[in-house]
């Protein structure tokens, strides 16, 4: 038995009370997708690497449970001593927990690191057998953890008004006019994104994910942030003295929120706070949105005067003004500002992404990834959140299929695009899937409808061409993209998960459009663009409602000799010679000679030989496009073995953000 | 003020208590769609004819709320007195009642028209401001209608098994085990279809649905049948003693779930009865379907011992059995076995839908039509649910386009089915919404979708093509349909609507297909299949869950001059002459020449002449077919002015189930 595991089960047993089971959450304090090195404590325990993931440790077993993204991932680093279980297809862990574990058990779990949802849920499934969840006094991983790195320390950052298009007061005036509007007097921020939003600042605590930890607490008449002082220099503290922030300790979070249950908690900048008490136009209730909040803070409040709903932030974050739209275009469009660094003279799927990577930085306003690239050949494309690890990862190979999904952070924009390329001759079954998933990528992108409508409902254009042949993936279509904030944001999203139907669709979101197939042990395919939802000019409007259609915003050839030309209808083919047409245009003036000579094959117009006869007449520029000449263009290595060649490969990932 | 309202308002008046409000629902004591003539209480208040609807009358005002499929014909048949509420526009009635009556007023409701689940809605809605729902002891609306028709005396029928393909002890065993599984003791079933297939029993009394006025109960060990015992004949009689099956008064069904919740109800037929009291291993729950069961009766049951929940019966019966099956194909193509009756000079919407309905009463098992034929020329075709009335229908006219929505009640199963037809020349407007419409319904009806997936998730492939053009359609996408039982059938259902979401599609279902496009004043377009799910045989199984796909079962042309060719896809061009070269094959044994030459026009192959070569290599009997061929045999009559010509309008309809 791993030393992990007999720590953790020592120190259940000496817990007040002792504890049956541990539960260890993938989330942070404030319920992170993305963590930071020291909130790993899942990954720590369990050795699984993958983003989404819980950990149970009982007395004689440990089981993972995640979702199928990761299965195959999750098989391949978990040790004997873990069972895995498949979301999806096994029971959700809190049925499993009350039919498995006895009568009467009790399970332990950080109250921080649990959101108000979720402690619910469990707490409502432990009933049935008078189990009970306990809120740990310390978190007995960090206990066991005696190599966890230290705390993050890095600068608060002011994010200026020309990216941030929207200033605080402006936000904190919405923001209260909804508090309000619900009749509540406060609101306890705990997603990292939305302080960063309401705030208008940034930071480098979680990789990939330009924010600061930190909590904010915004009442009718008080605005509190709670962060490590020392990450605040005294030019920001005037910034936020400006806009009537107090600045705490990030450990008075708890004081605090208690403080203002009872009513107890003043601001130095509120004119107001004295009369706070006597005011009875004051109506009681906090709001708490229960998917963000940690169990620990909500636990200080008075649950029968907790608004449980949705963050009034979450919406305004999503819905893009004008300026962040700008950036975003511009972030996915932009010229190199120095020369690359990365030089590799073997290619493998780390170098291949490292050399990305490098293109990336050397651009303006580049601030790191926004999500460790998914650089994977041939059966590890098929691990649908596959990232390479320097000991073990393959090498480029002709013969395999390989799958790039990659983003980055830049000070105006948030980047995430897929691209699925193959360098030799891909099989008919190739070519037959990855033309199924471009028909559902295309149909979806190409979507209209009422205003209303939902990624739920949506979700099955981008199904339905693989449903044909038997094929699906376990994955959503789709999810919003932060204004240099995270990559994956919500409230909508494009899936078939319940949730998507919480928040229809709306002009100004942003949102990917990426389907998928992976084959275990043999491909997988992913093509991903990020989409900005805009009003559609509709010839009719039925219902007076408004109709809603989708604007590309990521400009990136799709491999052509992987398309079977002859299953796309003629809208097809005349969609992706557009598309193609407008990559052109869009990525020339930022190209040398070489580069442009490439990307002028990779959009030359295309036909089907059967049934293109009016695309014949739609493009100007035509040229019979055989399958010789396919191939001639789209080999642009010889062999990954020679070594003398360029590393044209990686023009296509060049270009994703060019 | 009519005399209807005010004699209503008196009797509201001196109810006790007094009533500020009296809601008159449209369904009957078994919360049926269609209803018998002395059940149309709804109808002879408000006027309004349509199928679906509620009335509302306060002391000043009177509100009918319906739905989009009868928003036109309501403005028309309301009297000024009333005022339309659209549903999905306006407040939901409970909304409305509880904004706008008074603190703590009555509002009344024939306990017996209001099903649990709607009562309990409105209880819940009147809390917030005291109003009070209160049960009425007659039903109001009775005592005022002095021509209510008499009470349907109309014999119990058995339906033979070489029809109904499953026993009613085979049944009654099924239905037991579900009773066994959920811990329930016995089921009170309103439902008059379930009844009806519980029992394998048909009847007349109620127009268009060959069911009887009857309610049942099932328990563990007993089974009563509840109807009036004069439409019982000896004979019938013998055979519910054969099935063990108890009948009792239709009224006496009140009292018996009084004394099933006390556990006093015995049947002479159970040997277990007597002990019924003292088995321990008796659990004590009651299964109540929310959806079917009335008010009263559920308020004669402990709540605290009922299982609300859908009904047992409900899918069992939507699943079709290997009998059901074949005589619901059988239902679609069926010889004429006597010469058609109806002869008609003029052409209007009522003698075309006469002479359609002669053409069926010559088949074998014909038992009546299964709901009112919807037969409507230009404008009124934009009344989804128009029925044309003897004193005002239009008469056929070849500058419009004619809809005609119909089925019938066959031994052996129930049809539905629309077509959509002009006889002159369409305008390239009607083109493009007869295409979209088409494209819609081939894109549902060709679909392929895994297990477990609803007729929510799918109901966007039939409105996607409408959405390009901002067009789309107030009403679901497809309803079940039963055999020889309700038109309209459940649980599943293509649409919108939440409901879809309840039941998964599944093998052996059925379900209609039928978008449309309704511009009011102007025109309607719906083209309608039934279509059965079956098994699909998919490349590859993603997923190992499975795959589903439809069976189209109705045999008719679609008017290909309606079609704009350059619109669908070689995909729909392939399917639409398949279908078509089906059509053909199915419907020739039963046709003479002159109806045979006819079919032969109306599906000869088509083509779009620019994009569909490949279809030209997939047909032996290639013609190339033009648009002068088009108007040639699209237009079988020259005026309708002219009654010399045969009535050649009708071997559209006459094709439908032949």
């Amino acid at each position: 038995m791993s030393e992990i595991l007999s720590s953790l089960r020592s120190l259940m047993a000496s817990h007040t009370p002792p504890l049956d089971a541990l539960v260890v959450p993938s989330e942070d304090y404030h319920q992170s997708e993305y963590v930071s090195a020291r909130d790993k404590r899942r990954e720590f325990v369990s050795g699984f690497t993958g983003s989404a993931g819980l950990a149970l440790i009982t007395k004689n077993e440990a089981r993972l449970w995640t979702d199928g993204r990761y299965f195959l991932q999750a098989i391949q680093q978990l040790s004997d001593e873990w069972t895995l279980m498949r979301m999806g297809e096994d029971p959700l862990v809190e049925v499993w927990m009350s039919d498995n574990l006895s009568e009467g058990a009790n399970i332990g779990v950080d109250p921080w690191c649990v959101s108000v949802d979720t402690a619910n849920r469990w707490g409502k499934a432990f009933a049935k057998k008078s189990q009970n969840l306990i809120p740990t006094t310390t978190d007995l991983v960090d206990e066991v953890w005696k190599s966890r790195p230290p705390p993050e320390m890095n600068p608060v950052l002011v994010h200026p008004l020309e990216f941030a298009g929207r200033s605080v007061p402006e936000k904190l005036t919405d923001l209260r006019a909804k508090l309000k509007q619900e009749s509540a007097r406060g609101l306890v921020i705990a997603a990292l994104d939305e302080v960063a939003w309401l705030y208008n600042i940034r930071g480098t605590d979680v990789a990939y994910c330009p924010v600061v930890h930190a909590f904010a607490i915004v009442t009718t008449d008080s605005a509190f942030l709670y962060v490590d002082k020392k990450k605040v220099s005294n030019e920001v503290s005037e910034y936020f003295k400006g806009l009537g922030v107090e600045v705490k300790e990030y450990t008075d979070v708890i004081s605090d929120v208690a403080l203002l249950a009872s009513k107890q908690l003043f601001s130095s900048f509120s004119s107001k706070s004295e009369d706070m008490e006597i005011d009875s136009d004051q109506t009681d209730r906090l709001w708490v949105d229960p998917a963000s909040c940690c169990y620990a803070l909500y636990s200080k409040l008075d649950a029968d005067k907790v608004l449980l709903q949705p963050s009034p932030l979450s919406l305004p974050k999503a819905l893009k003004n004008p300026v962040e739209l700008e950036g975003l275009k511009k972030a996915h469009v932009q010229a190199n500002k120095k020369k690359p660094t990365s030089e590799t003279s073997k290619l493998t799927e780390l170098t291949v992404s490292d050399k990305l990577e490098s293109l990336r930085a050397a651009k303006e306003h580049f601030r790191g990834l926004s999500f460790p690239t998914i650089s994977s050949v041939g059966s590890n494309a098929a691990i649908i959140h596959y990232s390479p690890e320097p000991e073990a990862c393959a090498e480029m190979d002709p013969d395999k299929i390989y799958l790039c999904d990659s983003g980055a952070q830049y000070l105006d924009g948030t980047t995430d695009i897929t691209r699925t390329v193959h360098f030799g001759k891909p099989s008919a079954h190739e070519k037959d899937c990855y033309t199924a998933v471009l028909k559902g990528h295309v149909a979806l992108g190409n979507a209209r409808f009422p205003k209303g409508t939902n990624g739920y409902t949506l979700d099955i254009l981008a199904r339905a061409p693989l449903w044909k042949f038997g094929l699906d993936y376990r994955h959503g279509t789709g999810h919003g993209v932060g204004s240099y904030l995270f990559v994956h944001e919500g409230p909508h999203q494009v899936s078939f998960r319940p949730s998507a139907r919480n928040v229809p669709l709306q002009a100004t979101m942003t949102v990917t459009d990426e389907p998928g197939y992976y084959e275990d042990g043999n491909f997988g395919i992913r093509l991903e663009n990020v989409l900005v939802v805009n009003d559609a000019e509709t010839e009719f409007n039925f219902g007076d409602k408004g109709y809603l259609q989708f604007e590309h915003i990521t400009w990136a050839p799709y491999q052509v000799k992987l398309i079977d030309l002859k299953q796309l209808t003629r809208e097809e083919i005349d969609w992706l010679n557009t598309y193609h047409l407008r990559c052109k245009d869009i990525l020339a003036p930022f190209l040398n000679q070489a580069e442009m000579e490439w990307l002028k094959k990779a959009t030359e117009p295309v036909t089907d030989a059967l049934d293109g006869c009016s695309v014949w007449v739609l493009w100007t520029e035509i040229k019979h496009v055989t399958e010789s000449t396919f191939s001639e263009y789209s080999l642009p290595f010889q062999s990954p073995l020679s070594n003398s060649h360029e590393l044209k490969v990686q023009k296509d990932h060049e270009l994703r953000e060019m």
